[in-house]
């Protein structure tokens, strides 16, 4: 049963087992060591301490570099489909952690392309995407001086002569064994991985010599950056490091919050009203009574609301603890959760909406290349 | 045994059979009543009448909107792997006389990211071949008010978007049929096709509305073109219409000049000695001794050298005939034309050498997009 769940860049279905897709993907815990060892830069984020970002691959490697005085880059990104939810900004928050602790350079790259290759949208549809999901990704409060954000259609002429080495070491053979194309995929999808390879090795040239790149991301991005270590040592080019996060849940109680389910969704533009009624539906597997609940307590493993403070909203571990045992005794019910979570994320967003305005500006500056909205 | 033979846009082997080919790929025979067609605009240029551009896709769409006063675009190209030989230029020379006689907008595309994935070529090399062909384009005198050079990874800003709702449209399936890939192609092989389909459409891009263009080149290219002509209706662009010429031959009596035989091959930047050299082991098929020759007379059906003045140097068809007769009667010997055509080609590169000179400058002001080389 565990292993019946489907992770891939562009499909996550079933009940994923994140230690089962561990072992399949073959990436790396990220253990007590681990954590102790990045303790020395800072207090391990609460994505880290509870497991959210929980695998990785070569992230030594980056602090010995690091350590040696080799800054690494960041590198992450978006596929502009549609409207930011807080399952895409959720890794991002990560980022920004990453670069404030080790004050390094950022890409983060808009790969348009891949959606208008993967969807029912035209290159007009997931471009205007791609400036409404900047301008979340800037509201987040990205170092200005050290973030550039990569179009795939706008910057393709940096990132072409990069992803042509690339594919042109990855045969169909291997993009069907890894992404599970077949006769009918179009030949974009086919090339697209090599397009997301190309800012993990951009740095190199930035640089002028080998350069290090984290990439912090959701776990179903590993089928790409498989690929991409696998041909880096024939470019010459360090392999890039992983950092891995679980999905985040949607609000019906799912494994990914998703744009197909727009009522089990929050996204960054919503308002208080519209929270107030998602949350209000939000699964939580409570009773169908007060009495029954107040007897029998909740299950905060099941519950979405109880998820969301875990995830992003409660970053103090015993105010959460304590939610946890007041949910189980019964002391607490699904309601008060609701309104808690509600009010929030309500501030969040408040305050996320108004730096996404101000992004507006900031924006036009953290462009690759000199490229204008 | 006529069907003994491969032709694609990386391969020709075998003993083409040109009319078993135009069967093969579906195109249509150039015939008479088509050649009257162009007669209305000028007397067909030699390689017409000679049936060297033999076959066509829809030519006659491009002279009915011509006659409604709907200007098309021309379109060829290179794939810059080495230095341009004769066999290269040939379908240039065409193309300009249509440029000529038509009065038309060009655009040539220089596939040097092609070149990189089927090579054993890096970008810089591929790069730096694409100006020195680039030059010899040029120098052919095409109008530089009207006349664009495209190179992909300088141009791809422009190309990419066009060539992702091409690949958005190709199968891999589809991709195998026409080409014959298999596991072991690289993916940006696969996808390659997308990028020479973009010009195609480019100029409907340029105009704003549906814009024709023809593309004269080599039959081998037939592939690519069978694919954008099949997406061309799902994208709302006109069909593009083909001239397909015939493979120039070696000096070996081969099927195809190629530079995987440089004694066979005359280079546009051959010194006359070389020419000498060339031209002086050329296959003529005559016979051991003069003795011989006068007697039974030559083979111009299978000499390379009556081929060079067929496919590009006697210009005249009656003194073409006369060559082939006296050869034929031994008046004339092997030894004889190979002096005159040593001299005919010197003439001409002479001339294209002072040309290709100039060419330096000029090809500044014919880079698409104000790139400069």
């Amino acid at each position: 049963m565990a292993d019946d769940f489907k992770v891939t860049p562009w499909e996550v279905t079933g009940d994923i087992d994140y230690d089962v897709l561990m072992k399949r993907f073959g990436t790396a815990p990220i253990d007590d060591a681990l954590l102790k060892r990045i303790s020395k830069y800072a207090e391990p984020h609460p994505m880290l301490r509870r497991g959210i970002f929980y695998t990785h691959r070569d992230f030594n490697v980056i602090l010995d570099e690091y350590e040696k005085g080799n800054k690494f880059y960041l590198y992450t990104g978006r596929g502009p489909s549609g409207n930011t939810h807080l399952g895409h900004i959720m890794p991002w928050i990560f980022n920004k952690w990453i670069q404030d602790t080790f004050d390094v350079n950022m890409l983060f790259q808009m790969t348009d392309d891949e959606k208008f290759l993967f969807k029912d949208l035209n290159v007009e549809d997931t471009r205007k995407m791609a400036y409404e999901n900047a301008l979340d990704f800037v509201a987040l409060g990205f170092n200005p001086d050290k973030t550039k954000i990569i179009v795939d259609t706008e910057n393709v002429k940096t990132l072409y002569p990069i992803a042509l080495r690339v594919a042109k070491k990855v045969t169909y053979s291997t993009a069907k064994a890894v992404f599970g194309f077949d006769g009918e995929s179009n030949i974009g999808r086919i090339f697209f991985t090599s397009m997301e390879s190309a800012p993990a090795f951009l740095p190199s040239e930035i640089e002028g010599k080998p350069t290090n790149v984290l990439i912090p991301a959701g776990i179903d991005q590993d089928p790409h950056f498989r690929v991409t270590r696998d041909v880096a040592p024939g470019l010459k080019y360090p392999k890039p490091s992983l950092l891995y996060c679980k999905m985040c849940p949607g609000l019906n109680g799912g494994d990914k919050m998703s744009s197909s389910d727009e009522n089990a969704t929050i996204y960054t533009t919503d308002t208080p009203k519209q929270v107030k009624k998602k949350v209000g539906r939000a699964f939580t597997g409570g009773c169908v009574s007060v009495d029954e609940q107040r007897e029998k307590g909740g299950n905060p493993e099941i519950c979405a609301v109880f998820k969301y403070n875990y995830y992003l909203f409660e970053h103090d571990d015993a105010k959460l603890n304590e939610m946890a045992d007041k949910c189980r005794r019964g002391e607490i019910l699904c309601g008060e959760c609701k309104v808690a979570l509600t009010q929030k994320i309500n501030v969040f967003l408040e305050n996320h909406q108004a730096k996404r305005e101000e992004a507006r500006e900031i924006v036009k500056n953290m462009t690759f290349e000199g490229f204008k909205w």
